[in-house]
């Protein structure tokens, strides 16, 4: 199999070298930018491009991992390939690249950041394809990585992006407030590292409504009321801390 | 060193089991309840009680590990031990236990659960002592087992618990409303898991601050509005959304 990238940033590389390292082929790493096209193309032993007139027509898989509203410009400059094309959003419907042969969407659920090591083989591939046989060929390409498939319509993947909002980027803005409310008091935010990694790990097996501790769940107001009033230096965390322990009130009731 | 230990909840649990594994000799162990009394007890060799008169008044450490506003009165009636006696609470000053001659507090930084393994020694303890001398004695104990020890005043452990519940009961709340939003599409939780533990592993060594991402960081308007309007059917989970998306913005203003 044939590979052609289409983008050179964090989902591009972790994707590009996770297929590289599962023997497939990548033939040409495109970017607007040739310095990060290079970048990339030499990690996985391709040919650097930042032309889209010079894209092979003849690649079997075309991967667009670029900015969610540059996908429609970039595909519309692929059609006529017979290849399968594909674009990697989580918040984008499969319909952007209608007008294609043979399309799909192979959206990789995981944060991404640059230069720190992501296990793909434990992260959930959500698949959706034009056809049969294009999905068919997206399920190949999770084997070979060793991730989960799951098969999700782009109505439900726009549910799991709010979803994931939830779960990573609220989630990580909580630890940010918890490091504010340290520094104020010259604490060390090592003291809550270990703290967030069991909290993460607890969920792995169990549902968070099960593992859930602390003093909106056992509605221990004295201990609310001492937090709220510690709080009263930052009115905004203070509104949040009532807004969420409210909310974890009324959950279980 | 010979331990008594009050309480028999499961921070009691965790960490005689982890003092007995480290070598200490658990005498006895108190409980209002014989049964769980006796269960904690089998575990570690103890000997079970549900009289405070029955505690022997030649320990070495009292360790009282029971809910927030029992601490009192169980130290109360440990008034003339000579032993150190510590409590294991994160939301009670350390005067909670004056009176007494030797006193301290040891405080994990854990969430606990039952029957989930918790790695103790990646625990940071909290301490606090009346004396040079009673501090010496817990440093002795987080030594043998292994763990981090933090000299944390009981005006900075106030902080640090709110900040815990933040960290922590929060973020899993978030997990948790992640879930329901998943729940109404049909979409298993397993999509989220891996997103969950990568969140929590970034933050390790990185400040969160750093490795924040998402819509709101980016200040990508319309997706944020597509996601607002896909909460309709959810206004409570709408608000939060906005709130913290407003949260995070203002963060990176």
């Amino acid at each position: 199999m044939k590979i052609v990238c289409l983008g050179s940033g964090n989902v591009a590389t972790h994707l590009m070298v996770a297929l590289k390292n599962a023997g497939k082929e990548i033939l040409q790493v495109w970017s607007r930018d040739i310095s990060h096209a290079r970048k990339l193309a030499t990690l996985v032993d391709a040919v650097a491009t930042d032309n889209l007139e010079d894209v092979s027509k003849s690649a079997d898989l075309y991967l667009i991992a670029v900015k969610d509203d540059s996908i429609a410009q970039v595909s519309e400059r692929l059609k006529g390939v017979r290849g399968l094309v594909v674009h990697t959003s989580g918040a984008t419907a499969l319909d952007v690249l209608e007008g294609l042969d043979n399309f799909g969407v192979f959206y990789p659920l995981q944060t991404f950041s640059k230069s720190k090591p992501v296990d793909l083989s434990a992260t959930p591939f959500c698949l959706e394809a034009n056809s049969d046989s294009s999905y068919a060929v997206l399920q190949t390409l999770t084997q070979a990585i060793g991730a989960p498939a799951y098969q999700v319509d782009s109505a439900q993947r726009k549910t799991l992006h709010v979803a994931a909002v939830f779960a990573s980027n609220f989630s990580n803005h909580l630890y940010h407030l918890a490091y504010t409310i340290l520094e104020g008091d010259n604490l060390p935010f090592d003291l809550l590292r270990p703290l967030i990694l069991q909290t993460a790990l607890k969920v792995q097996r169990d549902l968070p409504l099960d593992v859930q501790t602390g003093p909106a769940l056992r509605d221990d107001r004295l201990t609310m009321q001492k937090h709220v009033d510690l709080l009263k230096a930052l009115p905004e965390l203070q509104a949040l801390y009532e807004t969420l322990s409210n909310s974890i009130k009324k959950t279980y009731l």
